[in-house]
Formats: structure tokens, sequence, C-alpha cells
């Protein structure tokens, strides 16, 4: 999509790809898919096993995960903290993913998780570590490519770095010239602070920010892939990203999460405007997800 | 767009006309279009003259002839209630449209249109009884056949019957066996009793509905045109339009206004459901807006 406003406000051509679109309503639907096909694809010579995959995630991954595995005829077991919003717990079981409750600690997420993988000989399908998830994600440059025709950088939310590993070796591929920006909240900047000292540097304690998709560090499995691949990383503040998230409702009549608003803020920045007009002019922005409260919006906290 | 989930709900195949993604938000940017063509088209004559228009609204008629006479460089002077919200008049100012305050009652508002057409020329353009008005609503039923296979039903909320209209007439001649159905707030339900009635039958006092823009009732010049080429009336209640809004929002992430909602309501009535499947599958509903104060959204009043 795209919206003049927006054009005149960030004096760009700005391509909106859409993710909060997608099936499950994030971009998370892609890795999950292939990586459910993954599973199924190298278990065909055992067809009598019964497959099963197992994730440990509150938020769009799980759903995902629940979703792709129904769709392909594969169980979920999905490890969700207890005290996990009842709406969370209810989308997952309505695409079908089996909850396994824990306690609401990192430890117990993991250990729990292996628990099942160990008792169900479940695969593990990482939010963003695995290599499957990474590649799934960055099929949405084909069909950027396939309706923006000359695209000049590329502007992706990151968190853990699922994405942006996919999306930056995808591009780099497919359209080398384009140049790649990571946009990120000032107060969970891993990766931007990671770029900057050459060196994977995870936050030292959970960041607060109205984003709760990107708190999650980048890690060893997605770190090289960005410092290779990643052209720079723009950092914004909690008062610009509620302010993008309204703008796109408002204007664009989008309902996007505060994730996708991070990507739009980063080109309204100071910083990106003083990126010359020449090699700078069509820009895509990922909307990456639309799963918003809508009792508690931002602007009305 | 369609939906997966919402066609599971109503058990048919909707396909949605996104208005509410149209310029300035909703689908009288059509019909301000239109009107504003007429007027430039029919004085090309008489160069000299400065061409204008005047309209009386505080709504989306009004940020839409705005618009539509600042793209064809005509005047607009809008007619609007002076207690009319500062929201309101900054959006008819930012699109060009010169405000012209008057007393908030519908006489005042009549007065006045009629005393600035007298003193600078400009031609009036009614939001819903002007037949160019009603045309250019029409224009939505060529895109909605250029892009769905075959329609077996539109379903289109009703205010002042402009859209309704212009509709049901461009359907009725390109697609014949199409069936037409209003959609309209039960608690402004003129359409519906006019319909019962075979009269026109103006609401007696101003309804209370969640429904800004279907408050009005439908007039002499739309009657007509209504009666002729509706095939039936589908009235909801407060609770089912809320509810489809919200719908819409969770479910398909559009920003729509409670208007749009009446549509996808219908749709999900009993009533509706009792309609037989044959000649009832693939079934139109227009998103006829997404302007909403972002601010006070119908769930949380
Ligand atoms: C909507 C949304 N945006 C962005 C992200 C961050 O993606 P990644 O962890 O792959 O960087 C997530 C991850 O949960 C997400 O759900
Ligand atoms: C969003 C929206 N929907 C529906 C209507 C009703 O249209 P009509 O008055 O042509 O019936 C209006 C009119 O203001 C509107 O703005």
């Amino acid at each position: 999509m795209t919206c003049s406003h927006l054009n005149q406000l960030s004096n760009r051509n700005l391509f909106f790809k859409c993710e909060n679109l997608q099936k499950t309503g994030s971009f998370k639907f892609r890795g999950a898919c292939n990586a459910v096909s993954k599973v199924v694809s190298t278990n065909q010579k055992s067809p009598d096993r019964e497959l099963s995959v197992v994730t440990h995630s509150s938020g769009n991954h799980a759903q995902a995960v629940s979703l792709a595995a129904q769709v392909q005829g594969v169980t979920a077991h999905i490890v969700m903290p207890s005290n996990s919003p009842a709406v969370k717990k209810e989308a997952v079981r309505s695409y079908g993913g089996l909850i396994v409750e824990c306690e609401p600690t990192e430890q117990s997420r993991v250990a729990t998780a292996d628990q099942v993988a160990e008792r169900t000989g479940a695969t593990m399908v990482h939010p963003n570590q695995s290599p499957d998830v990474m590649a799934g994600q960055g099929t949405m440059v084909f069909e950027i490519l396939e309706q923006v025709e000359r695209v000049d950088a590329i502007v992706v939310p990151v968190g853990g770095g699922g994405m942006l590993s996919g999306v930056s070796v995808a591009a780099k591929k497919l359209c080398p010239h384009a140049k790649i920006y990571a946009a990120e909240p000032k107060n969970a900047d891993d990766c931007a602070v990671s770029m900057a000292r050459g060196e994977l540097t995870p936050l030292p304690a959970p960041p607060v920010t109205v984003c709760d998709a990107l708190k999650t560090s980048i890690g060893p499995h997605t770190w090289p892939i960005i410092r290779d691949h990643v052209d720079d990383v723009i950092t914004v503040t909690e008062e610009e990203i509620k302010a993008a998230m309204r703008l796109v409702w408002e204007r664009m009549k989008l309902v996007i999460e505060p994730s996708s608003a991070v990507g739009v803020a980063a080109v309204m920045t100071d910083r990106f405007q003083r990126l010359p007009a020449d090699g700078h002019q069509n820009i895509v922005v990922i909307l990456c997800g639309g799963n918003v409260d809508l009792e508690h919006l931002p602007w009305m906290r």
C-alpha cells in the first residue's frame, strides 16, 4: 500500500508491505510455515510417526506455528507462561495449538519446551534463531519485488532478528543495490549497540517499550547475518512510535501494532531525512503485524 | 478484500469493497468529484468566472467536496455548525475547504448555504439528493465487477441514500441478476419503513445511533430510485453494529467507522442467514468509510 500523505511527510516514496494483513496477523506465519514444512519433508521416510513441533512464545509466533501446523496436519505444542492473557491463549487454541503451561520465567519456558520435545519427539521451532524460520521470513522480499519497481531501501523492525536476517539475505541476493535499515526502539537497542560495537551485545535487562514483539534481543544465529548484511540501524523513541502508529491508523486506515510503527517512525526521523534523496527515493517499510489489544491503545494509556 | 474468518461466520463468500481506503477516507469522494467536474464542464464557456461550490456538512461529504474542488481548481465553501469538533474543521481546512460557520440548527445550515450561493454564485452540491453525487457514488460498481467474478448481491449502508441509489442504478444495469440489499441501523430505519409502507417516510426526530453518517433520512430524489431498484432493507441493532465493527478491526486489521459496520452486521443477521445459499454465494459488502475518532471507540463508551 501507499499513502500520499505519508509520502509528503517523509519526502520519499513509501511502499508499505502489509504483513498485518498476513494470516494470523503478522509475518510470523511465513517462518512458521517454512519450519513446519521442513519437519514434514525431512520425516517423509517414517510416515507412521506422528509429527509434532514445539515452541515457547506467547505472542505472534505462537499463533503462527499453531496455524502452520494445523494446515500441514502436524501437532503444535505451545509453551506459554501460566499468567498469559486469556485472549492470547484463546488465539492459540483457535488455531489448533496445544497449550503447555509453564512458570512465567525464561528458565521455565526453555526447560518446559525441552521436556515436551523429549517426551513427544517434537521438533523445536525457535521464534527467531532457527535458520528455517529466518528463511521463511525472507520470502516477503519476492513479493515486494513483484510490486515495487526499483527498491532503494527496505526498513525492517528488529526484535530477535529473524525477520531482519531473512529479509536482508534475500534482498542482498535479489536486489543487491537496495540498502537494508533495521528499525529498533531506543529502549531496546541491542541491535544498534551490537552493530556499533561490532559484537553481539544482548540487552542487560528486559526493556520497557510499547513494542511487545521487539523486547527480545538478537541472538547468536541472527547476529552474524545482521552484521554482514544490514547497512544501518535507526532507533526511535516511544513517543515517535506511538505517533507513527496513530498516523497509520488515521491516514492509512490500517490496524498495526506498535512494532510495525517502529519502521514508520524510523523513516520520519531527522537521521533518515538527512539521507541523500539520490538513492533513497523508493523505500519499502514493513508493517510487520497488526495484533493489538483494542481495549488498550497506546494513546489512551 | 476477503477474510476467511468472516466467510466462515457468515457462511458466504464475502467481498469487501474498501471505501475506507478511498481518498478522504470514504466513498464520498466519488460523488464529490463527479459533481465538481460537472460544475467545471458546464461552465467552460465562461472561463473568466471564478468557479465555486458550496455544501453544508460537517462529516465525510465536507472533506470530500473540499478535496474534489482543490484537485479541480475550484473554491469550496463548507457550511458547518459553529460547534463542530475542531478536528473536523481542521480536516476540511487541510483539504483547502473554506469554512463558513452557522448556527447548529438545520434551518441555519440551509439558510447559510443559500446565502453563500447567492453571494458567490457557488453551485450547491447536496450530500445525497444531487443526481451528480448519486451517479458518482455508483462508480464503485465498475470496480467491484472488475474484481469479483459473479456478484450475487451487494449490501449497501443507507443514510440519505446517495450511495444506495447510485450503486443500485449502476448494478441493475451492469449486473441485473445481482440483488441489492440496503443495510440500516434499527434506530434510524426510515428506509426500511419507507419500503414497507411504499411511501417516503422520513424519521420523525433525530435518531440515536453510533453511526453518525447514517442519521440522515432518505429524501425526495433518492426515494423513487431506491423504491424501484432495491430488493430489501436489513436493519441491525447498535450492539450488532459495534460487534461487527470490532470484528473487522480485529480480524481484517481495517479501521472502519460504525456506518461501514452496518453492512457487515447485516450479513450476520439471522434474517440474512435464512436467504437461500443458491443465489446468495458471492456477497459484496461495502465498507463505506473509515473516519473515526480514535480517542472514543464504541466499545469503550
Ligand atoms: C509484529 C512483530 N514485529 C516484529 C517482530 C520481531 O521479529 P524478529 O524477532 O524476527 O526480529 C515480531 C516478533 O515477534 C513481531 O511479532
Ligand atoms: C461513511 C459513510 N457511510 C454511509 C453514508 C451514507 O451515505 P448516503 O447518505 O449516501 O446514504 C455516509 C454519508 O455521510 C458516510 O459518510
